[in-house]
C-alpha cells in the first residue's frame, strides 16, 4: 500500500537560504522557496509541501522569524505550532535537530525525514518510493541519505561513495565527499558507486538526538531545553536565552559524515530528476523553452532574438530583443534589471551582495 | 577672415535614413538625424545645422515629406521655404540635385555644400577650414569632396584614392573604391594615399547640373522642372509627376565616380574627428565612459556592472546589473528594450526590421 500516509513518520522542511545567485528574483525580503521559480503557480515550498503530501499529514517547517508569516501565509495547510521560527540563522544541525526535540516532546519518537523547501523534484512519486524505502530503513536505527543517481560530472554537490548493500535498495554509506573538481568528479562517474549528496536525512529522533548528544552535546541539550519550553509561555525567554550558544554546523559535519565513519549511515539510491536550482542556468535547464529556443517565464512582453541561441526571459515587461548573445539571461522585477548569461550566472551573487551606488 | 560666411556658399543638408542599426532609439517616425544621440541636448541635426551656420546663413534641408516638420521644429532658425521635402526616398543624387536646381532658380549660380544631417564631427573648427578651401577649389570648376584622414583600416567606408596636387591643400581624385576588406583597407593604410570617403561634397550648381545633364539627363531635367515650380501653386502636381520618374542613384556613383575618371574631381584632405555613427559599437567609441568603464547616456536608473568591460547604458529607467559580458548594450525607450553587445551591433538591423510576434 505505498500510496497511504507512513506510520509516524514526520516531514521536516528547513526553509532558509536567500539564493542570492538568483537576484533580483530572490532578496533578503522573498527568498528562494518563496519564490514560483518554475512559473507553475506554486512557489518551491508549495512544490515541497504538496509532494510530501501523500507521505504524511505530518510537516514542520523550520524557518526564520522573517519569514514565518509568510509560510503560514502559502501554506494555508500548516498550522502556526507546524512553523518553528529561528531567532537567526544557525546553519542545518539546530534547525533540523529543533525540530526532532519538538516533534519528540510532542508526540515520543517518531521517524523523521528533512527536505529543504528549496529544491526541485521533477518526478514525485520516484521521490516518495526513495523516501518509503528510507523510512524502512531509518527504523532499522540508520541515519538515511536519499543519494540521487549522478547524471553528469557535476562540480556543484559532494557525492556519496556507496559501500555493501544492507537491504534491497538499501546500502551503507562508506563515506562522504565534499564537492570535487571536474577530473575527480569524472574519476567517481567512470568508476560508478557514487551518488550526489542531496542533503535530504531520514532519521528516528532518538537515534539523531542520541548521536548528536555523543557528537555535539550543547547542541542536542539545547535543543531539548527549547524543545521542553516551545509550546509554554517560556518559549521567548528560553530561545532567547540557548538559540545564539548553539554550534553553527552542517548536519553533514555533525552527523552524517562521522555517523558514516562508524557504520551508522545507510543510503537509499534513487533517481527522481533532482534539482537544486543554485542559479540561473540550472533554472534554464529544467524549463521548456519555445519553439525560437527561448525559456519565457512570467514574461508579459514579446522576446524576440536574433542570432542568440538558448535565451532565457525572465519577468520582462517590455518588448525585449537580444541580438548576439548566446545564453543571455534578462530577468526583471519590479525594482531591478539583472543582464547576464547562463555562463556568467555564478557571477550573479555580486550583485545581489553589493551595494547599489551611482558612480560620481 | 577665416571666421565670416562665405560669399555665395550654400550649405544643403539631405536628411534621410532611419539608421535601423540604431533601433530602438532610431525607429521610422524619430529617425537617427532627429535624436540627441550623444546626449548632448542637441540631435544631431542641431549639431549639423549649428556647425555650418558659422560658413553661411543659407541652408537648404532635404528630408522626407513625413520629416519635414519635425525638422522645422528642431531647426526655429530654418524657414519653411529651406525645407525640401521629398515625397518619397530617392537617394542621394535626386535629392542634391533638387536643392542644386532650387538654389540656382532662387539666387543664380552658387556654389553648394551637401553634408549629411547624421554625422558627428569632433572639431568643428577644423572641418569648417575643409570647407573654405574646398570652395575654393569648387569656384575652378571641380567636383570637390573632403578626404577624411583615415585613423585605421575601417571596412565601413569607401576610399578615395588621392592624385597629383592641385592647389595649397587640394588634390586630384584618382578614384573611389568600394568598402574594402580588412586586408585591402590595411594595405591601403599602409601605401598611404588614400582617405575614407565621407560623402561630403562641394560644388558649383552650374557644374554640379552640368555634369548631371551629361551623365544622368533624366535627373538633370526632372529636377530643373521641379525646382521651378517650387514657389509657385504647381509645385504638387509637378512633384506628382516628376519626382517618381527620377533614376534612384548615390550621388557618388552619379557624378563622383564617373567625374573622378574625367579629372575633374579634387579632394580636401582633413582631419577633424569625423564619425558616421552606424551602430552602437561606434557610438559607444565617441561617447566617453564613467570611471567604472560604463557608457552611460540618458540613463535615469543606476548601471552596475560586475566581470563586464565596456558595458554602454542608454535610456535605462530601472537599476540594472550586467553580469558578465564584455561590452553589453542595453538600451531602452518607451516601447522598446534591446540587450546586445558591441561585437553583435552590426547586427541589430534584423531587430529593427522584424515584425514583432510573439511564438504561439
Amino acid at each position: 500500500m505505498t500510496q497511504s500516509p507512513i506510520e509516524g513518520f514526520v516531514a521536516v522542511v528547513p526553509a532558509g537560504g536567500v539564493g542570492s545567485r538568483l537576484w533580483p528574483l530572490s532578496q533578503p525580503e522573498r527568498p528562494k522557496f518563496l519564490l514560483d521559480l518554475l512559473g507553475s503557480g506554486s512557489s518551491l515550498l508549495q512544490e515541497t509541501l504538496e509532494r510530501l503530501a501523500p507521505l504524511t499529514p505530518d510537516v514542520v517547517v523550520v524557518t526564520g522569524v522573517a519569514h514565518a508569516e509568510a509560510v503560514l501565509a502559502q501554506a494555508p495547510g500548516l498550522t502556526a505550532s507546524n512553523v518553528l521560527a529561528e531567532p537567526s540563522p544557525r546553519d542545518s544541525m539546530a534547525a533540523i535537530a529543533l525540530a526532532a526535540a519538538v516533534v519528540e516532546h510532542r508526540y515520543g519518537q517518531r521517524v523523521i525525514g528533512s527536505f529543504a523547501a528549496d529544491h526541485v523534484i521533477q518526478n514525485p512519486g520516484a521521490f516518495r518510493e526513495a523516501v518509503r524505502t528510507a523510512v524502512g530503513s531509518a527504523l532499522e536505527g540508520y541515519v538515511v541519505t536519499i543519494g540521487v543517481e549522478p547524471t553528469e560530472p557535476s562540480t556543484a554537490f559532494g557525492y556519496i561513495d556507496i559501500g555493501d548493500p544492507l537491504t534491497p535498495g538499501v546500502s551503507l554509506v562508506n563515506q562522504f565527499t565534499e564537492k570535487p573538481d571536474g577530473e575527480t568528479a569524472s574519476r567517481m562517474l567512470e568508476r560508478g558507486g557514487f551518488a550526489w549528496n542531496a542533503g535530504m536525512f531520514v532519521v528516528r529522533t532518538d537515534v539523531l538526538l542520541g548521536k548528536l548528544a555523543a557528537l555535539q552535546p550543547g547542541i542536542e541539550s539545547g535543543v531539548r531545553r527549547i524543545a521542553a519550553a516551545w509550546d509554554t509561555p517560556d518559549r521567548e525567554a528560553v530561545l532567547a536565552e540557548v538559540w545564539p550558544t548553539l554550534t553553527r554546523i552542517a548536519i553533514d559535519h555533525a552527523i552524517a559524515e562521522p555517523g558514516a565513519a562508524q557504520g551508522g549511515v545507510s543510503v537509499v539510491r534513487a533517481e527522481f530528476g533532482w534539482r537544486d536550482i543554485g542559479d540561473f542556468a540550472p533554472l534554464a535547464d529544467v524549463l521548456d523553452a519555445d519553439a525560437d529556443g527561448v525559456v519565457r517565464v512570467a514574461c508579459e512582453a514579446d522576446v524576440r532574438v536574433f542570432g542568440s541561441d538558448g535565451v532565457v526571459a525572465i519577468g520582462v515587461t517590455k518588448p525585449l530583443s537580444v541580438v548576439g548573445i548566446d545564453g543571455a539571461v534578462v530577468v526583471e522585477t519590479a525594482d531591478a534589471l539583472l543582464v547576464t548569461t547562463r555562463s556568467s550566472a555564478q557571477l550573479v551573487k555580486d550583485a545581489a551582495t553589493e551595494p547599489s551606488a551611482t558612480p560620481s
